[in-house]
């Protein structure tokens, strides 16, 4: 399975560069194009900017045009945040990364195409690729000097969410987990200890009053431990400080 | 419905508190707050990156500890890419985004805590957190030197997905759409006049030889052009440029 080639058209600034090979290696993509760059090639400040990613710059290749950094690619996708007058099919990014992931494990060779900083994406490029990506960014108060920037993300930001979205498309880490040495929740046996050994210490403390809400004081308060989730190492924890409150209790008294 | 804030805790680098503005921005995330920073404040740095962000910047608020910074939440997620010793729920970025849209939405004040750039966050400040958040990144080869950058992502970085599942966790854009000027399917009855245009002008160039495979070759090309989900516009021009091609070897003839 190749994953995707990222490529850049007309990138004007090294960092940027510089920043979405280091995007790319923390996602697991290594395939970095650039088409026409606006700058030195190599960069100084791609190179400060990669950190750790810099044999990514190293086996990067440029291009004329899009025609040529594109000619092996099969499925392209390109991001875009602004209105086209074409017809074409525009994916989230986490649909465009399940496409991507689809295509790159039934074999096809694939990529995602970026635009420059100022113009993106001319429509030529953009008639070579398959479909387009949008990122949804937060609406700002339109004012002429913000309206861009605020609908853009920035080029190192845009390859970051991308890659991101490429590597959760095969991600299987369930939403919610627990991480803990000892990872055996209680079992209802041990809970039920606990509750009794707290309740009795409770009405040796005469804690419950008046006698007639004592019920619904412990259906509480076991209702309270119950939502806490608690482990079976957890549970122990609490009896025991149980027996070091009673104790100190009794110290105290004598 | 107040979004979450976002608290940095020993900050060192004034440029990852800009360009954690300017992501928050993108995102509708407005309330960042510091921990006890590792550099001055206001910082020039912070400001270069914040580009656009300079508002969010200037209503920082600056705190000793994580106490004070955390005091008015009532609910904290924790972003840290290191195993720890107690028991705790680890959200991915998606589910913890989920879970503070939520918390929000029912009017809870929600944040999301993120470590220094070389210690993350210490037991103490977790220790004030509901749930960790980690954020999948891409296996590297574990060397000496990079087994800690390789896992972890830049604190930007971070605050930049976070903010990013944020904004997608109420987005409600189709995975799929069609962006277009009249987005009208081709309904059936044009697309069979398309087929019998093309097919009668394809008879009359004598283009289905042998003659025995035509009906397969018909329905390789009905297929065909099915498959490419044609809008209404979009077949009239098709027959426009069947008309034209026909004229033209006509004009070529004479």
């Amino acid at each position: 399975m190749i994953p995707p080639a990222v490529i850049l058209s007309h990138t004007q600034m090294g960092e940027n560069v510089g920043s979405a090979a280091r995007a790319m290696k923390n996602f697991g993509l290594t395939d970095l194009r650039l088409i026409a760059p606006k700058m030195e090639w190599p960069n100084d400040r791609a190179q400060m900017l990669a950190s750790g990613a810099g044999d990514i710059l190293e086996r990067t290749r440029i291009h004329g045009d899009a025609k040529a950094a594109l000619a092996d690619c099969q499925l392209v996708l390109a991001t875009t945040a602004r209105g086209r007058d074409v017809t074409r099919e525009v994916l989230t990014a986490q649909a465009a990364a399940q496409r991507l992931r689809q295509a790159s494990e039934a074999g096809v060779k694939t990529a995602i195409l970026f635009g420059g900083e100022r113009a993106g994406l001319d429509n030529d490029e953009i008639s070579l690729c398959d479909a387009l990506i949008t990122i949804p960014t937060a609406p700002l108060p339109r004012t002429k000097d913000t309206e861009l920037k605020a609908s853009s993300l920035n080029l190192g930001q845009a390859v970051l969410l991308m890659g991101y979205e490429w590597l959760k498309s095969a991600d299987t880490t369930p939403a919610v987990r627990i991480r803990e040495r000892i990872a055996v929740p209680a079992s209802r046996k041990e809970l039920v200890e606990l509750f009794e050994h707290l309740e009795k210490e409770l009405d040796a403390a005469a804690f419950f009053f008046p006698a007639e809400k004592r019920g619904a004081m412990v259906r509480n308060i076991r209702a309270m431990i119950l939502r806490s989730g608690l482990t079976d190492q957890q549970a122990r924890t609490i009896r025991g400080m149980i027996v070091a409150l009673v104790r100190n209790k009794y110290r105290g008294q004598t």
